[in-house]
């Protein structure tokens, strides 16, 4: 199993569309990200900044990720979720959700 | 079972005694930690944003933060590690790691 931590900010004027549409995920959309092998999944807020912990038991996260980008519920979510959120000043081109690295962990 | 979402700063000049202070916590501080009722406890790092998850199981959350900050050797652990962060600038007075919102969790 490996974790992952991702970084994204958040639109201020979007805070409370974020909020509502994550009260209340859609199932399908669920169902993808447990069928991508993603578990134990959390999104974290402070300020403009958002904070994802997953934990990832697949064997082929790009594959598994791109399957997930593939799936039609996940893009009419994304849809919905994309305008929120813009990458950090620091993300590459091709970058969303930015990885952070695991500096530290205890069991 | 709870899980927290934490933030902080780290000074970019001491990213590196950070992370070797890491790569080799002290047993006896992660002993402190699995008595205070945290596990699967992650760190990750972004530019100069730390970004820490843990999962808390026990029933006084801010006493047995107390504890821990009253044991001896999480004392000289924070020594070491203290002058390499900053709080970010919404902290509060007393705040040091501040802790984020849950927007989102699937299991």
């Amino acid at each position: 199993m490996r974790r992952y931590g991702q970084i994204i900010q958040l639109k201020p004027e979007y805070e409370g569309i974020y909020k509502e549409l994550h009260r209340n995920p859609w199932p399908e959309v669920n169902e993808v990200i447990k069928e991508c092998n993603i578990s134990n999944y959390s999104i974290f807020l402070k300020d403009n900044l958002l904070f994802a912990y997953f934990e990832y038991e697949g064997m082929d996260f790009e594959g598994d990720m791109r399957r997930m980008g593939e799936s039609e519920i996940t893009k009419l979510w994304w849809e919905k979720t994309d305008p929120c959120q813009i990458p950090i000043s620091s993300a590459g081109e091709n970058e969303w959700w930015v990885n952070m690295e695991v500096v530290y962990h205890l069991d």
